[in-house]
């Protein structure tokens, strides 16, 4: 499990091109992939798709299926000529487009005059299980969603099925239907994600009363910083699902609410558990921390109960190892006072029991102290 | 009442299905249990009662009694076929089924056309000690209260008892007044559940200051995520009564809200007692872990006094242990400058009374520091 | 001062009467004692009083005063036919009895149908100087305030000397007065008991720099508990006198509203002091706990020095007490490279002064690291 | 700069006065002083003033100048009949009297009927470097500014200077400007205090980095206290300005609004500033606490090495100083395997060499471990 | 690294002037820098410059160039004479002028009669690496902005570019957007200061995990500290743009707006930003205390062991090195009782062995317990 916790690095959001630069220019970052474009047509009899590289392929959809509601779905964002060609189209804000393509914007939901734009993060455990950090951002304009990515990854796989084989509200209820689908999509993966942190916080957790070592502290970290992304995440996203909500914008058909708000609860329900991983943290925290502190107190139990009772010893044995003279070598006289116990016939063994009262008694103090049971 | 302390594991929500799949879909966990169903009718007059497995003794029962209001209780939710049976009678929406399966809502209360959909929690100390968090979910539809639990545990025998023996209110006030009785009874666990910790608490804080060991840091954890536990089961609670409080919808009887407002008292007070609880929680370790620092400091007095007293005496009695010799062995030179004290016919004694008067001289400094009375 | 802290324990709000009882039955706790009845019948020319243990001498007095305004203070809640004598006769809702019962509530302000019904909570150092924590709740309708306490201790002497003496506003401005007077005279209690928790704080501070011990921590922590204690009784408090202010009820006496007022202040004051004495709590405890760490640092350095200095010394005493042979015994082959010191004239005189050595360098060295001053 | 941070002692705020006695009762503290009164009367042609100590002073001023604006300054309130007499003339509620009297009060500010009442804390640094927290109020009434001071210290130099020579502002905009123009006064002081308490901070800090002693916790805990009492004080100040500059009271001059939002300006620059030096202690004790923590482990380093490396060569030196006899002195018996290494001709040489062996391993090992730089 | 992370001192904003001074008086800083005036005068056509140092350059330009829009850019505050003429000239309230030359305001936007106002925070690192907070402020009168900066030091290279080359709409909204423009730059450097902040983070974090050493304290104290210095800029910052948002004043071009929007996006980045950084900051110091405590358990550990394994050892030594005679040197009386071991023929062999076997045993002990894996 220890190899699985990687160290959460924080993306430092730099906004791309220079200081005081002119706002509305598309900057792109230079690891920007080139972007693949799949288009989905559908209405309630039939789904037609096409793919493409450039806005051509879209603009001959478009004009092919007249009455049908398309999904966009743009992946890659290293392409300006690509989101320029698509807001001039549209008629989209340079802002919006600036934004779409510096991958660094918190969630949000904005409605401009004729077309609705909004954000997301795609939360989850990369390949080498490091935390990956993508924005999805998707445009509502008429019958039109247009949905970009910041990498080729998958993630709506799910979505695609339902609309290929379901006729219920997926293929009725328009483009606004379709982002919730997607966004409600990236919830659950952020419910998967954090079924992964639970799981991760009980096996450290585990650790922690089976052997507690420093990596308890390190894990325990990084999975807090791993609540605090998805907190940064959710918490706009709740702000953004009340916002559509309360909006009267026809560009969200009004059957759509009921599953807003279901999505609304989802949010909460995320948050609720990120404060609820956050405490548990805390606790563990606290707990590694009370445990070492324990542990230094039987260290330093051990290393005083050993000092104590021998060194008083060991002094007694020096004692007993002057060498005062009972003769002086040269003029050969006695002296009688000089350490009479080492000539008394059974004095090594006085010492030795001596020795063992003294010991007996200290370890009697230290067992009234109770130094013996462990703290 | 150590072993009464179990670790409190989080359950760890996760959306049944997959990630993407439509939504409204009811998903049944793979160890949900088969329900049961009894139904209640009852009026100011009799009470019916019937009990069964699918949705035909409902619909025999709504037949048979029409001028009754029935609260029908479902035990277990294993069944997906008997909550579309009831979706597609009522004409609930599917979402809300998929709610009412999927049994890791926060306690909510929505209003929907024509019905109303309620969540809360039920908490208690389970057979093991340990704490558990089902699922309590209710519709209510004209004169029909539907009520779903998780397990076959029976939690709502008073109010069987008061709905058989009483004329009063439970048989007056209709569907929403049964919600809040079944409601209220939930909160009245709450309340034993808090007692419990609290009298845990006491126990653990008792123990603290007679004999503190690490399991008080542990048992304070525990006591102290039941409470978040708790918390967040009542805080979303407290909302709830204040949105059925401001509701005007016909669906609650005016005549129940007085007892909405008593139920809403409980909540504040249960988060008052929560949040009380979880400041003394705080208090027990932040005096545990001042007490650990005090222990430590015993100890460390207890070495550094033996060591300072006995390490230099040890020297002293290390230096008349030389061996430096008087008379050569081999040239017999006499040599009276190497330790002359060894030749003195007091040396021992005043060596002795030496080693005493440093030892005495140290023992004084260490009382002057107060290093003999406790910390 | 240390005896007059005592522990502080949380009473555990406990709903009398099983799970899932029916709301509005009257449960007297098992130590409830019974009531005592006094009633003053005021205007603004006489005062009529009365005692009594039952309804009737309420009756009584109601009769013979008509145009009189009613303080009727019961003291003591062990008779739960009182209390529903009273409620049948005032029409009093169930719920509200079994508030009055229930001695758990938190403070609260309600406006039924023609009355009013508040609780406050009475806290007070108690004879052993326990902190107690009684319920005092009160009814007012027409002219009529019927006051409930839990105990029989006399809480409103001073009170009932103004009523007696002066024909000022107490006369004169009804039962909404006379709840304001009570409830003013509560907070009174709460400035005396916050007084003595400061003159607490101060001593044990004071004791802080004087001669730390361990009961510093000990009695902060109660001390700060009993802000606990008193904050959850006021900020409630706050919204009442709130609540009051606003409410245009008949009941509340508009010229009793000044005097609302100035109790919010007062209530406003109490929260502010809590709150600084919540912080000056944490700031000893800070300071303790630094202390500590200083002490323990203290102690260290004592043995550091001590051991750093002599267990050298020792070694080197050590080595000359080697007992290499210069002479073989047996052989009695001369060996001149064992210990020649030992057979040097100087070589005792030599060892000392190189200990002395060694020993100077050291105190010089931890001279330098400033070791010999404190921390 | 030690001396001059004093233990920050809180005032414990308590009513004059017994528990429930009437309210609007004046309860003239026991150690007011008595009061002086300045009478400035100012027209935008002239200034008259007067000083007196009693009601007559003025009432003489207030006939002699009839199209003037005034303010009566009031410094000592130990009168209490001169404050009834005020009350009594220009019909003040009883309850602004006794706040007025009982220096406790918060920051506030009361519209009453026909006049306004504002209370402010006055605090800096007294003449012993104790910090003074003294109250100010004032009543505004028609052309009537009265303000109370509780000592005769005189802060409100610079305003009278500018009464005297500017014929600005302060002559046109009547007695709200002066409340204003006194009010920020007060706040310039707080600007003063929070400067030297910076300064403090800065010392403090600059000693934590040369020399941390056990003062630093000490005297960062005594300015910590100060911000608190300073927010106290400064948060009501901000729902004081904010009241006026919304209320529509004719007794505010419209053109002060201009002034007063300047004003409020200052006091959140005040309560930024304490909340920015509040953060700079906390940051202050955790460096000063990690330091301790360091130094500990620098002591317990320094015991450890010598330990480590003197006790091992100290026991080699004990075993060669046993006394295995290699001939029995009794029986003269060899016993050539008795201690061989002390009768080897360069033993004593093998010994010392192993010694030194040992000591330059352990120093490696230390030094790879990196305990000879610092932690 | 290291060099680069300078103590973070706060500026201790002082009211310039003395207590109690006149509001509305300009009061210049001592060090103030003498001003620098350039004038932009741009229309959708041309773009006009001209500088100079007082106020008649501005004159000139405005007569000059009557259908244009004006930036006039003042860098440098030193002259008060030049903020008086500008007042008068465009009728500014002198307390305004006072907040424009005492530079330690907060962000704010006031709408004045006929004219804006607006603060913001320069912050960036300087030459010498240290935090520079400087103040800008703006005017926005008719078709006039006047800024004003602190130092002359240039911040809007970009902009005056933009200006100078593009017809876009820099040149057509008019001073609202020059503002924006302004404003947004300067958020534009909040990002390269949290950028490097976030790389300083970085780069001590790794440093915590290779080789943690103290200066990782004071190194994360003094970012937090930055990150402090930013937050107390953005947080104002954000409710300014809410202002200009949400105001209707005619001075605000409606085409401005949608920047505005942006505008306020980036604030609340910043903000997000900062917080994300702190708990960053608190994360590391929580590790480093970790690792501290676990550094001062090893050290512990390894004084233990070995203390605990040579000190009963060197007793051994000790016992088999005392004196206890088998003859005694007077008499020649035999003493087979005392120390027969020393006279057994293997006697050392056996002592050697029983050594080795306590020293084995204790290794073992300490094994089992696990000191010699890491905590």
């Amino acid at each position: 499990m220890d190899k699985s916790i990687k160290r959460v690095k924080d993306i430092h959001p730099k906004r791309a091109g220079k200081i005081g630069d002119q706002p509305g220019i598309i900057k792109i970052a230079p690891d920007a992939v080139k972007p693949t474009i799949n288009i989905y047509s559908y209405n309630e009899k039939e789904l037609v798709t096409d793919k493409g590289t450039d806005i051509k392929v879209i603009l001959d959809q478009l004009k092919k299926c007249k009455d049908h509601d398309h999904w966009i779905q743009i992946k890659g964002l290293g392409d300006a000529a690509l989101l320029e060609d698509i807001g001039e189209h549209l008629k989209i804000n340079p802002l919006v487009l600036e934004d779409i393509a510096n991958v660094h914007q918190r969630p949000k939901f904005d409605e401009y005059d004729g077309y609705l734009f909004g954000v997301s993060r795609l939360l989850h455990y990369g390949r080498n299980n490091e935390l990956v950090n993508d924005q999805f951002s998707a445009l509502i304009k008429d019958n039109i969603l247009i949905s970009f990515e910041e990498s080729h990854v998958e993630y709506f796989e799910a979505v695609k099925t339902r609309l290929a084989a379901s006729a219920g509200s997926i293929r009725k209820l328009g483009p606004s239907y379709m982002y919730y689908a997607l966004t409600d999509t990236i919830l659950d993966r952020y419910f998967e994600l954090l079924a992964q942190v639970g799981d991760n916080l009980d096996a450290v957790e585990d650790r922690l009363y089976r052997s507690a070592d420093k990596t308890v502290m390190y894990e325990t970290q990084q999975l807090k910083r791993t609540m605090i992304v998805v907190r940064r995440a959710s918490w706009p996203e709740r702000d953004k699902f009340n916002e559509m909500l309360r909006s009267d914008n026809p560009l969200i058909n009004p059957g759509v609410k009921v599953y807003l708000r279901d999505a609304y609860d989802h949010v909460v329900q995320i948050m609720d558990m990120v404060e609820n991983y956050k405490e548990i943290s805390s606790s563990i925290m606290d707990i590694y921390l009370s445990m070492v502190s324990n542990r230094m107190n039987e260290i330093m139990k051990v290393l005083t109960i050993i000092s104590a009772i021998f060194i008083p010893l060991t002094f007694v044995a020096g004692i007993y190892g002057m060498n005062f003279a009972k003769v002086d070598p040269v003029t050969n006289k006695v002296m009688p006072d000089n350490m009479p116990e080492l000539y008394s016939p059974q004095g090594y063994y006085y010492v030795i029991a001596a020795m063992l009262f003294i010991a007996l008694v200290q370890i009697g103090i230290f067992w009234k102290k109770g130094w013996f049971s462990k703290l």
